[in-house]
């Protein structure tokens, strides 16, 4: 059997190996098993802890043993309708929500079900590529640029269309703001723009709001408001809500795309069958919200403002080209100011460049390349999430929330954070 | 867009529709809520609750958040190697465990990753052969016949083999045992005659033994004690832990398999990324066992074993062809004896058949079509589960394990039951 196994594997799975930011994890954890001292800003999970009431409902409903419907449990549907038309002020049906095991899932269903091409602009989320190489499909890269703040554009987005032989191939254009992996968000009237060329294209977009509700300032619009019948929410527990691990996304779609909610659904009860019943029944706790999420929202969002503007300045002010965030905990730091100096030490690619950080500082970042810029660029995520959310959150609370948090407060509680991005900036200025 | 979406969907999903298991629920469901009353023998979902100590685990969990390792918590692989290595008596390391969010999803990983044929046995679980469709392969189905148990025989399958051209092409064999939908399982010494004609030819078993622990005398055997080597097992919550909402499964490969361990790895991470943590550490707890959760199979079999046994009686009694069973919670008859007089009615298939039943009589079987059984032959499974199970378990301890349970144990506690069955016999009788 050992000689024949290289043939008997599906030819888009061999070599693909593990997502990079599950795999940053596990090599940092052997370093740190291994003594090293790491500053882990590879992983994209949030620091904060589950809102309390949530968690209380996870243990309520612990008994829960019922198959639920494929598509999700009725008041989970009806919460995240209420959700995102009480966050986001768009029409949303409970009929039109699907619920999976992580909105991971629920993008390779949409890719493996969707006969037509997918547009990913980049830096984008590192699955989207390989679920399509997986599927033996091909994913329409568009590329940005930091002028851009890493967002395309409406003219840009005509420009490739125009240029298009089938104008009205079916297409899902892929939007992911406040983004992953660079903390930048769109504003409304580009939004709107987008959405008005969307619906000259009849392009269905997939616009992916996970990290909506940790716009910095609270501020997050969604497209759906300009182009409700052609876009598709996708929204979590993952980040907002510090539930990552507990494996739930969803999927609000318009009336129109019913027939592409129909078939998700299909291939969803010949796969994960529905998500886990006690956690579908905690997160309607978490949809519906109420003062006790609204309040542990205002308190993360201010956290992660006043450190990624920390954060931010910090690079910027050693020459790092980078914008000031917006959204969610990432940095999208552009090394290319210090190129010759890095050059000279034999760094030409983001690969190079995070593997001899991390070797010789502790520093975990992740490559642009991983995030589909092209390899030469000298682009990484910075996840500014090493610190201890459960701490920070009780040291906020102090504070009242019409006064920002102090420098000292970030000092004081996100240590690690600032330490790993000065030992960071050293190692940059090296000869 | 209206007009382009019957165009921009992958031909494999279209007209897919839902699991027959999971949408003959939402039927019954739907005839429910119209007033109608009916025996649902549809489902495949135990009758029994979590186990108190394993959903008072889950309780105390509830809190955590963290993305764990793709294969799964390195606590649970380890008591999902001691669980196969205590129950089953076969080499089990904690290095060849996948955990997955139901075995049904391990599976379709398992389809998309192998390249070679999958054989499958009829009568068969639904899913096997629309997970291939969904990915546009082909399933190599072997039927099997009442006489021999609804089994495959070492001899069936070495001259199946025999014929044909390529006789090391790879392929997986899947063995359900005991079986859905036929309640039986396969002696050791027909384990060890598989075995034998798969290791001759280097056949890949998937071991379905997610019945093992309710097999009604206690004494599963699984077929990895004759051929270690070459059998991944696949086992999880759903079953004998009352657990399929909670969505857990798992796989256990050999180390000669570690290729497709770590392939179906690669895929997950792009996938459903780690199984829900809060559900992770509560099946810990599970998997390792313990008095009380041996307490709670002890009855569960007890239980289960005398119902169908009753179950049984009364068909047999009534002129079906049916085998007594011996795990699980099915029974699969064959209503042939009943040809001629259902043809009068018009009734010359199992969907017919099942149809025709639920209409007229609010009985809920799923019919033999959809395990792949051929569409004329009046074959159904029962699920006879549509009692309280915890009821049913709590009278159960008042009775000394050692007796076996009275007649009016079962009238009393599985009334429903025994009702339904007295339907569908007034009903085939009829002229």
């Amino acid at each position: 059997m050992s000689l024949r196994k290289h043939v008997s594997l599906n030819i888009n799975i061999r070599g693909t190996g593990q997502s990079p930011t599950l795999a940053i994890n596990e090599r940092v954890k052997l370093l740190q098993s291994q003594g090293q001292k790491v500053y882990n800003f590879g992983l994209g999970q949030s620091p904060f802890p589950v809102p309390g009431p949530v968690v209380e409902a996870l243990r309520l409903h612990a008994h829960e043993k019922d198959y639920l419907p494929v598509k999700g449990l009725p008041a989970l549907r009806e919460a995240v309708a209420g959700f995102h038309k009480m966050k986001d002020n768009v029409e949303a049906s409970p009929d039109g929500v699907m619920v999976g095991p992580g909105s991971k899932e629920l993008m390779f269903l949409l890719q493996l079900i969707f006969y037509g091409e997918i547009i990913v602009p980049t830096p984008c989320w590192v699955s989207y590529v390989p679920q399509a190489q997986i599927l033996g499909k091909r994913v329409s890269l568009l590329h940005t640029c930091f002028a851009d703040k890493w967002h395309i554009t409406a003219e840009h987005l005509a420009e490739l269309l125009e240029g298009e032989q089938d104008l009205y191939r079916p297409r899902v254009l892929v939007l992911n703001y406040p983004g992953n992996p660079d903390g930048l968000t769109y504003t409304a009237q580009e939004l709107h723009d987008i959405a008005r060329v969307a619906r000259e294209y009849e392009i269905i977009l997939l616009s992916d709001e996970i990290y909506g509700q940790i716009h910095h300032k609270g501020g997050h619009v969604s497209v759906a408001r300009y182009y409700p019948e052609g876009t598709i929410i996708s929204s979590g527990l993952s980040k907002w809500c510090g539930a990552g691990g507990w494996r739930l996304g969803t999927f609000t779609f318009p009336e129109t795309l019913d027939w592409l909610l129909e078939a998700m659904a299909s291939v969803a009860s010949e796969t994960y069958t529905s998500v886990s019943a006690p956690i579908q029944y905690a997160a309607v706790e978490a949809f519906r919200g109420g003062i006790a999420i609204e309040r542990y929202l205002w308190h993360a969002r201010r956290i992660l403002s006043s450190l990624g503007q920390e954060c931010y300045e910090i690079l910027s002010d050693a020459g790092v080209r980078i914008h000031a965030p917006e959204g969610a905990f990432y940095l999208f730091p552009d090394f290319s100011p210090f190129s010759e100096k890095l050059a000279r030490r034999g760094i030409c690619s983001s690969a190079t460049l995070c593997e001899r950080l991390l070797k010789e500082t502790g520093v975990a970042l992740l490559p642009g390349s991983v995030f589909e810029r092209p390899k030469g660029e000298l682009t990484a995520r910075l996840s500014y999430i090493n610190f201890n959310g459960a701490q920070a959150l009780a040291a906020g609370e102090t504070i009242a929330l019409h006064q920002e948090l102090p420098e000292e407060f970030i000092l004081a509680n996100c240590e690690d954070t600032v330490a790993g991005l000065e030992r960071l900036v050293e190692w940059l200025q090296k000869d």
